[in-house]
């Protein structure tokens, strides 16, 4: 087996200010190509930190290093001398990259007149500056890649050097496939599959008793990787395995499918938004929220093409909106309370009229952390969804704080308007 | 000076499936404590790689080790047991912590009527199986958290041991700092100041040139770790150093106020969000949206007490609702077309009349990706703010996706609330 480790350098994101996206996008691209992921290790802009983590995944055995960022021209941009110290090369300046790269800064001079060339190129020879013996991935921006081995019949892991920058980390990353050390690397890797299986409405606990008792009826799941993940209230399955475990992933599905079939929502890539956005094509969708505030309809709308079918929606967060804008009667206000069953209903009602759409979706609950009592929790929401005559009406108290209160509500909305649409009703 | 690290484990983690929150809210709550975080690594679950990553953090010195997940009650869940191992204690049930842990699920039960209690609570015994000699920390969810020293007489790191659920980490990491092997730790650490400096209205480029000229004046940063960071369309300068820093800091702050003080809107931890929600108290707001689909009422429904000043909103996805819900002239949107400026106007003065507000907001735009034309592309967005018989209406072409699109327009209007409300108008 093939296993890589994954170096993400800069202080920013280790501390916080700013989210690492290259080192998850690295590590499916790596499965992807046959090459295990053992590890992502973010450190900050000093070099003996960079070093011990290229010394630390040597040590572990692993057969390639990819590193992101501090390829850019300012001092705190280090990662290209301390791979090279790494790989025990000297550094040289390569004069025809350091050509390619001021060709590179003329052509970006003409859109910023202002610049002062000499200094700016003076700043990017630093970037012409490389380990010698690397092989060199051409700029996306202006920061060459490398791929850098250990020294002829030295061991060690290959080292591929890319720039922080997604746009030109991605594109980068597809060209040191096809250069000879990383290709020759990867050719006798299998790649991996990963599927994934969605269910809703059981606690991890109980999915994990079913995986023990699957394992007792002797299904061997030695060349299965699952993991199970609770995310947004929702289990997550994700199962990993070479070629040759195709079969033994079969079976694993069918003995979830047999204890837990009609709470799977998924067996592919789709969530439950995708799922959702599918079925409500040739139809369309109003929602009325209260707690959420708008969450619902930002969920429904974050996908493109949402305008088909998502009419609107009114956030009535004020009783007097909900009267007014959505014509809940103000009696049924007083006798049951904003969070009730009847309000909920007259929301999805209300919405639907006023809005003129198929389905509609009343949404409301207390978020907290104020307002709950004894009676009506922080955390009790209700949720109905109507269509054709047709209903779903449910409650539920959620656990957590005001944010899990909010995103778990908008998610058990979309699973009843999956399930209302696909026939289950009151 | 002490050093700390971090593992984060969880092949869903590692695989990109979840996106890792735990590694940068505790990289900064170290730097807090006066612990200078030096890596986060995050590993799968597997055992062996756990394990490196712990000895390799140990071979570089660092003094705590804080690792998240791994915790719960699935096969896969073996941080205490490597964490045991790497400590060289043994493992015991801890039979008063698994009485505690039951007494927390028979609660559980009430939610989940038809769970197989039995098999649930085999699941959990798992979870009181610990380290001799630990601390223990108080189950948040089910899961207990752990301080594991190295044995009488060894060296090396204490391990603080984590749940992975952000709600359950985040607590259960204040009550760690109280106990005593941690508290110990950290007593000579000099705390770290943070300080922040948010910018809205120049490009980073800018940013990077007046912190240059900066250090041209003479101005010495050396005892000041200064990042930048666009984020949500503002700039962050975070500033990190030792309490002798805090002359230079000032000095720092004082230059950049003259090169950009009317762009700097937050010189504490406050967000826009938190600054507009402050301007808002004993006023009300209600806001019409198109391309953001309710983003602007979530964010500013994110807050609690937020119902004391949004009174609700609409989203007018189609141009139906943006007529029948919010009256926008129908001649007005044949003319104009749906993003415009007196479209986006219109939208907020209807909003405002229908809910009956006394701040408006409408936002208009094309978030992509289809949609767009060459006189109105992909990422125009209008947006109009009014109060009071004052307005700020501003038209904005937003580069990036969907998502950037959607999110960016919402910060820009955060921003025309603010200034509006501070006395700026058109």
């Amino acid at each position: 087996m093939i296993r890589g480790g994954i170096l993400i350098t800069g202080t920013e994101v280790l501390t916080g200010i700013i989210t690492d996206k290259n080192g998850p996008w690295l590590s499916e691209q790596m499965r992807a190509s046959g090459i295990q992921p053992a590890q992502i290790t973010v450190v900050g802009d000093r070099p003996e930190d960079l070093l011990a983590g290229l010394e630390s995944m040597k040590a572990q055995g692993l057969d390639l290093i990819v590193t992101s960022g501090g390829l850019g021209p300012t001092a705190d941009d280090l990662t290209a001398e301390v791979v090279g110290r790494f790989q025990q090369r000297e550094m040289a300046l390569d004069e025809a990259l350091e050509e390619r790269i001021a060709e590179i800064l003329r052509s970006l001079s003409a859109r910023w007149p202002n610049l002062d060339m000499e200094s700016v190129r003076a700043a990017n020879r630093k970037q012409a500056v490389i380990p010698t013996g690397s092989t060199v991935l051409e700029p996306v921006g202006t920061a060459p890649g490398l791929l850098v081995g250990p020294r002829d019949g030295d061991q060690g892991p290959l080292v591929l050097v890319l720039p922080g920058p997604p746009r030109e980390l991605k594109p980068m990353w597809r060209t040191a496939l096809a250069t000879e050390p990383l290709s020759a690397l990867v050719a006798d890797a299998p790649a991996f599959e990963r599927r994934m299986i969605r269910i809703f409405g059981i606690p991890e606990s109980e999915l994990a008793a079913s995986l023990r008792s699957i394992e007792e009826t002797g299904l061997d799941l030695s060349q299965l990787e699952v993991t199970t993940c609770l995310r947004r209230g929702e289990i997550e399955i994700a199962t990993s395995f070479a070629p040759a475990g195709e079969g033994a992933y079969q079976a694993l599905l069918e003995q979830i499918r047999e204890r837990h079939g009609a709470l799977i929502f998924s067996e592919d890539e789709r969530t439950i938004d995708e799922l959702v956005a599918g079925l409500l094509q040739g139809s369309t969708v109003a929602v009325a929220e209260s707690c959420t505030g708008g969450l619902l309809c930002t969920r429904l709308t974050d996908l493109p093409g949402a305008s088909d079918y998502v009419l609107g929606g009114v956030v009535s967060y004020s009783n007097a909106v909900k009267e007014a804008a959505l014509g809940v009667p103000s009696g049924m206000l007083a006798e049951h309370g904003a969070v009730s069953e009847p309000v909920a209903v007259a929301m999805a009602e209300g919405v639907r009229s006023s809005l003129g759409s198929e389905m509609g979706v009343g949404i409301t609950g207390i978020a907290g952390p104020g307002g709950g009592t004894d009676e009506k929790p922080v955390g009790l929401v209700w949720i109905a969804v109507l269509q054709d005559g047709k209903q779903l009406v449910r409650s539920v108290v959620i656990p957590g704080g005001r944010a899990d209160i909010r995103d778990r509500s908008t998610t058990i909305a979309l699973h009843l308007m999956r399930r209302l649409m696909l026939g289950e009703s009151d």
